[in-house]
């Protein structure tokens, strides 16, 4: 893929815990950060139950729309862990015992311990490409652009280091932010104007409060450090002028 | 609707910030507690960018398939916050200033801080219908099945006590709020007495910041009016112990 191209990706979280509210999800984040480490820019995320029509329609129309497709949980040994099963049947595959992550977990647990729920693990769709875990040895998988990633924030951080040469990203997304102390209604026409003049730059302002005091963060996206350094000089021009104090953050 | 009835919904995230893993969303999670606390169950999640055409594409495909829709983010002053326009025109209504949106920001601050940029925030869809904001004043709105939050998780969380009677789940929960000039340290352990006596009841402390002044807006949640009585004397037993001011808003 050429450098140049915009390369885009959709992450797909599949668990019922997660639509409850019970779970906190923290794997977007994980998994956005690092794909922009790497030129890809996550699209869409979507949040569904563990059912498996669900999983099947969402993965296809997930799958033809972008460059590639995160999926994370539902790879674990339990009743309502489908999602190996539904990929397969996504991609028409059948789902099978895949030999290479049977001799991976047969020498990964110990004699006698590598009972019929862990082997529920090595079923995966027909000839899927592994995805290894140095943190609890149940590999995930890869079939075309779809990468599925396990639940567990801790193991598939883990994960991720084994794709990097398996994703062919764009130029890194790089970006900078400017911590002011401010309200978003004050600085909101001068940053209308910097973002006028500067259209291919993404800029976001983002209210917060710390420490008992409210401000705006600024933050300015691109893949050319020279827009994001010009940006940032014309932000600098009208904080300066109106006086605004920088914050660190 | 029937109390019988299955009721569902869908979270609609709105924000380029979330998509780049900068800021990890924790909306859903408070969204989706609320709901099932209401009897409404939430099926699906998005997460898209800031970019008009998908939030209205979006919006027109969710709003069809659930009993509600709730959106958080890009309802501010700044030139990202977008959904207010692109609202109006999934629903192809007019994108006008509200007039008691306008009412509410004019006597919330003070003589001449109700600038251009504020002024943004009382652009919605026609005939719009509030949703009350305790924390900072700008409301949110809903059109038809469709509810639209801010981002900020704070102020959304202490936005959503106010929709309990507007969303028909399971037994509605009742609320009662109560506002003092004070910072959350000085009435935490009286508060927590107070929940300690009253288990059964939810009460939430929301910090706010209006017209220069820090405050705490008590929120009392129970599907027993009572109860909610209960607590209220007892909170305010000891807020005149401590002579702090109550707080119109």
């Amino acid at each position: 893929m050429n450098k140049n191209t915009k390369v885009n990706a959709a992450i797909l979280i599949i668990g019922n815990e997660i639509l409850s509210g019970r779970t906190q999800d923290t794997n977007t984040s994980t998994i956005a950060l690092w794909l922009n480490s790497i030129g890809v820019k996550v699209k869409e995320v979507r949040v569904i139950p563990d059912v498996e029509s669900t999983i099947v329609y969402t993965v296809n129309k997930l799958r033809k729309s972008n460059d590639y497709v995160f999926t994370t949980g539902g790879i674990g040994p339990t009743h309502d862990d489908i999602t190996a099963e539904s990929i397969s049947k996504a991609f028409g595959l059948n789902y099978e015992i895949h030999n290479k992550a049977f001799k991976i977990l047969e020498s990964y647990y110990k004699p006698g311990e590598f009972n019929e729920g862990r082997q529920k693990m090595v079923w995966m769709p027909k000839d899927a490409k592994l995805i290894l875990n140095p943190t609890s040895g149940a590999p995930g998988f890869n079939i075309e652009n779809v990468f599925c990633l396990p639940g567990v924030p801790s193991i598939l951080k883990s994960m991720l280091g084994g794709l990097n040469n398996e994703i062919v990203g764009g130029e890194p997304i790089l970006s900078s932010t400017i911590s002011l102390r401010t309200v978003e209604s004050e600085i909101a026409d001068s940053l209308t104007n910097v973002q006028d003049k500067n259209k291919d730059v993404e800029i976001g302002s983002y209210p917060f409060f710390q420490a008992g005091k409210l401000g705006v963060s600024i933050v300015i996206r691109s893949e050319d450090q020279l827009k994001i350094d010009r940006c940032t000089s014309q932000i600098l021009e009208f904080v300066n002028k109106k006086k605004i104090e920088l914050v660190d953050r």
